[in-house]
């Protein structure tokens, strides 16, 4: 399993083959529209070698990049929504008239932590109208609810107990839980959206590794939607001492003696090494943009816009702009 | 009962004298402090008559009033919070190692509304470190867990079930609920504090009734804390309109023959007359200050710093200020 | 002059038209598209004694209504932005390369008052880049420059005065300013946009009237924009006393002779009167909207919008949308 | 002139010793309080050559650190207003009945560039009352006013030109403006306050550099405060690839090779290697602290009590937290 932090399946994949040259066995990839706005990776963890390589459970992994979403096209983002949307449809359990509890995983009060309550707060909402007009079914609309349990820190309770006791109550047929997740590229942070159905670990993005939210876990089908929010500090140095190595070999003869020896290092070690010298940073640095907050209130609406779409069958992008911006 | 729009039951209780201009049968009321900085008031229903008659559950309803808090003096404001944890003592369940769930009821998004929920960001929350380190009592603190529902609006779930849920998966002791609401005069907002122990209804302060949260729903006590926010557009209206009209009965003899025709009207059928013709204006009309904003954050650490010293035994109010500010 | 509190010029002739039952003399007033989406009025102060009636300076004032603001349909935003455009255009000086600076009155930390703050932070700044490349034209944009001078309560100097030391150092050719608005009605609130020539007083929408906003102070045109974020709560009162008199007569036969009363009175007398029993509940009393966060951020951008188009000759909505949402 | 990015005198005067191991000619440093809670670093840049080493001009520079501030010690924040109060008073202008302008540079938008205009928000503006009054003196009070001019990219107009009109059109005697630094050291951030009597350049905390803020300019005094939010990628990579290469050479043979090689190259070459590779980061790239929101919160209290303080003469520390906090 590899050290350095990323959330991302395909930045795991893309580690070990940098590492390792070769495929993961037990990893099957495929990729589409390569070279278009927006891409797809489709990343198969397929038996528990390519789990335990991959760090990370079996199971799914759909990977929806656009690089342009950093200048903020609208119509980008329109497709960006509708891409997500198509993924999600196919993920939905097989049966009519679901019920979904979605979940804003993260902390308000930090930046960088606040997609999940953000994108929360632009899905619409229409679980109690089911309820007080005691309905079944609906051609436009399923039945929605939405919550933000706040993170360990602030609430004092595991965020997994808080899910667990709202879905016991409430029941829906499935949760989609959305968090801001740590990347291993500046150039990820806001313009990847990962789709998972093996789960997700609150607080995993921007802090310790807690209580698994996943079927197991809450009794229904998850679908874990997560944007790289940050960089891990830790990375962003091995990947910059890395590249300055490169960038000596080519400057000096004895640039090329440091690359060897920097080269022969295991990628753990030099990880470790560097995560140990950062110590005195402190826990809690955080590589961000400074442009954080204006992309996560973009980025939030480009996934709400998403999970409306895929979960009211009576609405397409221009009602969500509608009626919802 | 009173249909002037009021949450709390010191003005239920006035309402009904001015009325009736006699003490309301079966409510038995103390005052403490009268003419002070600080004026406590204890309302008492104690039958079924007095319940009927003050609209609201049998029990205790403390009032703590400080019109000097919008001054924001602060040794007043310690005052208040000091006043605040006494009571809160005297109702904590007889019993060692008390662990509490803090509620802040309400909508972050709506300003007047945002009392719960900051004042939670204010508590000190200690339950995690409780369970890390497998402890179950601590010479200085008590465990303490603290979420912010939403409302139903929101979330499309009932707050009551969302709290329900938690409840169960946390098992804590109590639970103490803070909510804004809404009171007949403005001089009110915000100097005011009223605990009791018959339960709340999410929403009520700004909004419709819901499901009560009470001991009866969640299985453990709740001690209700809410602070008057917003004043009711009708009631505001109501008075307005009654003082006009003693301003006219002072100014001609016209006015005279008005006061009595419009005194003649039961309270009751005023209320619901200017109810309906204010309904242009919306239901979500509400009549507050421009300060609301400073005013939320300034009694959400009266009430926070009130709580904390009353759940944690080693902490006072210079401890309080230290380290949680 | 009327003392029913109103900023809106199509009100102040309403409230004449209500108490004389006849036009204005000296006003002229021009309605189009009555009945559609969105409706305009152009109010004309042509004299002296029309400007004496209507207590403001003589000039134009544009008012562009579109009620189903409300709910917010992004088409129906379009169009506003679009007639708000187009009605800019007309006022600007007849020049080329025109550099305007937009300034945005009122207080970021009251909501309602923060209308002017939300439009300059929507407004694609440019003047920057203009004096970088040192250029003075360009075929898609002119120079724009935006600053939010805060209130006299939280700067300490005149707003006036800080515009125009920053107009005498920037040389703008224009300036258009935008601030929160007091209305007579409630549905008037974030659904009216008043345009007017005449200039504007500085925290006259939420507070007393202080120095000028115009061309003889400022040395350059000013274009004012204003949307209602509020209503005054004497004046909410005064009408709805007015709807419950004519209520109680259709009720009773008393209700008659009351309506007759309360008739006879002039609507000053009974404001004043209003006024000073409402004065216990204090000068900073606001009636406004639960939904008054979300209609701010809504109509700001409308308003940016319209701005933008109508500055940038190479911007159509299109652009906007993408570029600047 | 050091290539390494920071804002602190005191840290530029770190690098050149680290580097050449002496003091830096025409430099004077003083220190007083070592090893207390609050340690006072005086800097005095003396000649030409000193400014030329330092990259800064000639003049005092004072840095307050107390590395306690992280934890919130409320006693510990108010020896350090006292302190920052102390210094200030030294650098008032010799004259009765001053009047201050307070600058608060920095983005509303971006956290951790808040620091300014948060600190505006708490200061005790009175320059109105004078003005209204028509007072020349008063026994507790000075005419205080303050602005948040904004930043050139959201404005389009120069820092210097907004502030150098408004200083124009209100003057004052003096000016003291706050901004957000950058540090070499994360241990630095929110824990050191640098005053300083040579001026400011707006921006240059977390962006480039613009026209010079100073006496020159404005034509009054200047007093800058600057506390460090964040930290330079570059710097940290560069620390953290020195400390790294410390650490290989206690590990290994060839880490002493290593070290020696790297060593070798000058501190210049190496940042300049390391900005060229982070180059694909983006420029906006920020390292901070994920608790950045509440020190803000917390350091601008104290910025804003500290000057209160200083200049109100009846006022003290009491004082300050009972009316403005």
């Amino acid at each position: 399993m590899f050290q350095v932090r990323t959330d991302l399946a395909v930045e795991a994949r893309e580690l070990y083959q940098e590492n390792r040259r070769q495929e993961i066995p037990g990893v099957e990839v495929k990729k589409e529209g390569e070279g278009s706005d927006v891409e797809i990776t489709r990343v198969k963890v397929l038996d528990d070698n390519g789990s335990h390589l991959m760090g990370r459970p079996k199971g799914s992994y759909i990977t929806v990049e656009a690089r342009g979403l950093k200048s903020a096209d609208a119509d980008l983002k329109d497709n960006v929504s509708k891409a997500l949307a198509k993924e999600l449809v196919k993920l939905l359990p097989n049966k009519k008239n679901i019920s979904t509890l979605v979940v804003g995983l993260g902390n308000w009060d930090v930046t960088p932590d606040a997609l999940g309550p953000e994108v929360i707060s632009k899905i619409l909402i229409t679980r109690h109208f089911f309820k007080m007009y005691n309905k079944k079914e609906d051609p436009t609309m399923s039945a929605v609810s939405g919550v933000t349990p706040g993170v360990m820190g602030t609430t004092g309770i595991e965020t997994t107990d808080i899910i667990k006791g709202i879905v016991e109550k409430s029941s829906p047929d499935m949760v989609i839980a959305i968090d801001a997740l740590a990347s291993r590229k500046m150039e990820r942070v806001s313009t990847t959206i990962q789709i998972s159905t093996t789960g997700i670990s609150p607080g995993s993005g921007v802090g310790n590794s807690r209580k698994q939210l996943n079927e197991e876990t809450l009794g229904v089908p998850v679908i874990a939607i997560g944007v790289p929010t940050v960089v891990d500090a830790a990375t962003m140095t091995n990947d910059t001492i890395g590249m300055v190595v490169k960038a000596l070999k080519n400057h000096s003869e004895k640039g090329s003696e440091f690359f060897k020896l920097l080269d022969d290092m295991k990628e753990e070690e030099k990880y470790a090494l560097i995560k140990e010298v950062l110590e005195p940073y402190g826990a809690n640095v955080i590589v961000t943009t400074k442009e954080i907050d204006k992309i996560i209130t973009d980025i939030s609406q480009v996934i709400a816009n998403g999970i409306n779409i895929a979960l009211h069958p009576g609405i397409d992008l221009k009602d969500v702009n509608r009626y919802l911006q």
